[in-house]
């Protein structure tokens, strides 16, 4: 569910982007499970001021990304009000015969595995993000991914929780996270002492994923990635509980940041 | 999705009552397709100025119904924000060997059934009525109905509803509909001159189920119905498209009549 004055503000930004991202993010959390994308229900509250122009971009913005990703629009609730935009989306998907991923699965020595680049997501990218469905049915079909999660709230909290649902710790090689030059950009930006790095460890919003799988099963996923996806290892999962950066000198603790809602 | 100052009065009624309506209306929904209800999403926006006593009496209000008819509260997303409550639910439910029924199989000499009374469901049914999905799932495992609807709208408009998408008509035995005793209250309340027929015709929301079932399927149903339920024959479809009320001196028109959206 996204709210205006919330989550967007409808006076600085299309709703054709709200929308595609309302959808696209429900897309992320299929993704994040390997499930295949079948239906979305949409329920709008649209205010009485903005008539019919604000339904139809809304549409507009939606009836695309549904049809890459074969999703039906087969439902909802359109409602007007004095209130400002609601728009709130439920997607649907089915398992695949090669099951679902979760959460739990990780063991120790399984590879972090994370699609794309993180951070400075604030900058555009969380609006037009493409969900790894695809990607994730990819692998699915054809490798044994032990646990996964999608990046809402900050690479080093949503990889905090996967380890948490697993009973796992995780050693990461902060050399090798694979920044956004978004990430660069708003640390320009921005000029506050927040690093590149910073940006992508805590940002959130990046809507890649995270996967846990056997060194050896890592190995032949990192070396013949589907195409247009890039994908990388950044460390390991442990026996030892929390978050660590590796370092020659012996681990050091990483505290897990992004957006606690 | 049900909003404050439209759907309901936050200020004059308990959000308990509200809450459990949004769940009762999706399940009313299944059981007019005869679909088992499996899980529910609940997304909502809460008001930040009422604070945790009001998430805690949706809870509340959610999940004895959802434990009566087994549904898990499987998602969702909870928001605060400046605005009023908006409440959002989608429930899935899964087709059962018995297949799903539609609105569009209704054939001519097929009998009009109806589950329960009609009328005055402003007066507090439209808040506290019972989903017929056990009724649903009884009727759908032992008897072939062609067709069926929930009336959300108006037992009027509803039927007019069914009749267009199965492609026939309906004469209606007027003085066999049943009239709930709030209808009468109503039009005793209001003095207004709309009778207590004219309110079970019209007003909506009593999320009681229209069927269309071949005569001697209908008789079965009419004399073995699943305990605690009403069903009713208040007429049959016919070839003449448009709505009839049965008259003595020849079929006469009925208009359909309910909420608009």
């Amino acid at each position: 569910m996204l709210t205006d004055g919330v989550d967007f503000d409808l006076a600085a930004c299309d709703p054709r982007r709200v929308v595609r991202k309302a959808l696209a993010v429900n897309l992320s959390d299929l993704a994040a499970m390997a499930a295949r994308p079948e239906a979305a229900l949409v329920s709008l509250a649209l205010p009485r001021s903005a008539g019919i122009e604000l339904a139809t971009a809304l549409y507009e913005g939606l009836l695309p990304l549904a049809e890459e990703f074969d999703v039906a629009i087969a439902g909802g609730d359109t409602n007007t009000w004095n209130g400002p935009l609601v728009i709130s989306v439920t997607a649907v998907g089915s398992v695949t015969r090669s099951g679902v991923w979760r959460r739990s699965g990780a063991r120790p020595g399984d590879r972090i595995l994370v699609t794309g680049e993180f951070g400075g997501s604030i900058l555009g990218r969380h609006f037009d993000f493409v969900p790894r469905v695809q990607e994730a049915l990819y692998w699915s079909a054809r490798h044994e991914v032990h646990a996964a999660i999608d990046v809402s709230d900050g690479l080093s909290l949503d990889l905090h929780r996967l380890c948490q649902a697993s009973g796992v710790g995780a050693i990461v090689d902060l050399e090798k996270i694979p920044i956004a030059s978004a990430a660069h950009e708003l640390a320009v930006q921005r000029a506050d002492g927040v690093s590149p790095l910073d940006h992508a460890l805590a940002d959130g919003e990046d809507f890649e994923l995270i996967l846990a799988a056997a060194p050896q099963v890592a190995q032949v996923m990192l070396r013949e990635p589907p195409a247009g996806v890039k994908l990388t290892c950044i460390g390991e999962f442990s026996e030892a509980p929390g978050l660590w950066r590796r370092a020659e000198e012996g681990n050091e603790p990483l505290a897990p940041r992004g957006y606690v809602h």
